[in-house]
């Protein structure tokens, strides 16, 4: 298939985020979207390639931290200097995603780039090709276009997009205008939003032209958006290196939504298209105990090639990342997550609560094990 | 004090039994005796012989495993090639309790044993040995004494004793005739028998002249005495390891209280001391809870000298036999075990079925970690 606007598309995936739900098998030298969590054989980041690799025919760019360099190349050997963005230190996801837009902008400015995150499960592949077509499609009319989740319970964990009216554009039937982003809600209002059918989850996905980007960040955070034209016009010459060490450190850690999305939105250029197929964003382990689902049939939930598991009327997730022998007895909805330096055990119920106990950790000086 | 009685007392402490209950703790090569289930910082056998050690002036004989002697060695430097008695393969009770009655015999005929076994908790040690001594005084007019220990709840996981007229013997005022010792009874059974105030649990404690001893073994099991009286006229001669190596494999396998205590109860030779101090076999995990009171006082019992724990609403038991971090959230009555090479999740309630864990794994061919 030829479609002159596909050609446009660059695909960027920023891997950041240590994921500290899922400690102790994510660390802070072993991120999230490096495990493979759905044990589907492949890491997150190797899904989330293959799954846009071929819609944007291989105009792949990863943004991760330098620290992660070696591993994300081993998990996507088809990188090279100029498809893998390094941060010397965190900036935020204004910053990163800004970074790969202006790269991509100054390559070749009718550019259309999506961002997707490295650590994300979805499927099926090809309707969520399909939406993101239609996203492209959208976002070549001159709009940011964020890729909307419908919601399937009253989730307090997320943001929400409003959903405006229909834009008809021809190759988008499903793009809306976004009437407006809204921040985490009170479980009586998720309640409400979801009840309405007027909202979506908002996934941090989005598509646009990299120009409007730019113009948007130029309006909103203009001295970021000066820092990363400069590095962005140093990137493929000689002075990468020294251009981005003099100004990476100096910019302002802000979040993309922030910097880009939300005045776009309240200037009327963002639309939605919503998702059709399923998402998780994998937040806690009792996500791993719904993405495994054949696993999960004689209630037990077992991950790690490895895992030697005995099970005697026990139910829940079990994430073995050793070759030890586990047994489980009398003991439901349990958590198990054994790491050769550390042993996480709780309940699906309390997954949320592990962000906590890395806190604590941290604060007691455990940090070899964070 | 000069006492001509206890001057006759030799202490035999038997260590056997892995303690499967007590698994991945416990194991075949570092079973239950060998290890500190108080955090009293000493072992369950070390423990054993410093409240005797003293009471029988240190005339002390154990009798283990062959594979167990460089570690009962380690923990007992006191013993040597005439105190310890190694067994080639397990025999049961009644060959390594009469082996030990038979060598001591040879020795001094007019010995009283007592025989403890290594791996219960017992205090205070003034109370225990003020009970002993009753019971060796008791012994000495000619009884088979067992120590009863006074139920505190409706046990059916052990035999019980019936307790008889009291016997009036000058020095121990409380021995009383055993009327009849009952197999581990149905929970309705257990309760009448504590209501009672008539039965006590049979500890497997015994104080005894070793003459008859060996009178009521040759009576019941005549051949399994031929045998442990060859060996034991041999033991303290050059031939002890050929005479033993071509005897023992051949002894039957009967437990003491078939061979000795219950046909010596039927013809009314045996005596109950009644315990006045507490006692625990240390069953399972749960009674590691119930052990450790003063660790417990958070809701959570942690032993291990290493352990680093995390705790977040949780109560029950950890057991760290390793340095990794372990977190603990939103969880009740748990049991947790960590050893380098196996991990136990399950909660007091279930601490029995421990030991169905192990036969399973076994069944498997998981025995690496048994």
């Amino acid at each position: 298939m030829t479609d002159a606007v596909l050609q446009r598309f660059y695909c960027v995936i920023p891997a950041g985020g240590t994921g500290t739900r899922l400690w102790p098998l994510s660390r802070a030298n072993a991120p999230k979207f490096l495990h493979d969590l759905t044990g589907s054989g492949s890491t997150l980041i190797r899904a989330t390639y293959d799954r846009l690799a071929e819609l944007a025919d291989h105009r792949v760019m990863v943004v991760t931290g330098n620290a992660h360099r070696d591993a994300v190349l081993e998990q996507l050997p088809e990188l090279d200097d100029n498809s893998l963005v390094l941060e010397s230190e965190p900036k935020d996801s204004g910053a990163a995603i800004g970074l790969a837009a202006a790269i991509l902008y100054h390559r070749d400015p009718k550019s259309i780039m999506g961002s997707f995150a490295a650590d994300q499960v979805i499927g099926p592949v090809p309707v969520f090709q399909d939406t993101v077509k239609e996203a492209v499609h959208a976002a070549a009319t001159g709009k940011i276009v964020t890729i909307g989740i419908t919601p399937t319970y009253a989730s307090t964990g997320f943001g929400y997009i409003r959903q405006g009216e229909e834009l008809g554009i021809e190759n988008a039937p499903h793009a809306k205008n976004v009437a407006e982003f809204v921040e985490k809600p009170s479980e009586e209002v998720a309640k409400k939003y979801v009840e309405s059918g007027q909202y979506l989850w908002n996934a941090g996905m989005f598509v646009a032209p990299t120009k409007l980007m730019l113009q948007h960040l130029e309006q909103n955070e203009p001295e970021l958006y000066a820092g990363l034209i400069e590095i962005a016009e140093a990137w493929d010459t000689p002075q990468r290196n020294e251009t981005t060490a003099r100004i990476w450190p100096t910019l302002k850690k802000i979040a993309i939504d922030y910097a880009v999305a939300e005045p776009a939105a309240a200037a009327g250029d963002v639309a939605v298209v919503p998702g059709r197929f399923t998402w998780d964003d994998v937040g806690d382990f009792a996500a791993i105990g719904r993405l495994n689902p054949a696993a999960e049939l004689g209630g037990l939930t077992v991950l790690g090639d490895k895992a030697r598991v005995y099970a005697d009327q026990a139910s829940g997730v079990v994430v073995s990342d050793t070759h030890r022998v586990i047994a489980l007895i009398g003991i439901d909805d349990v958590v198990i997550v054994d790491t050769p330096d550390a042993l996480l055990v709780t309940t699906k119920e309390h997954s949320q609560s592990v962000k906590k106990a890395v806190e604590a950790l941290k604060a007691q000086g455990d940090t070899d094990v964070l």
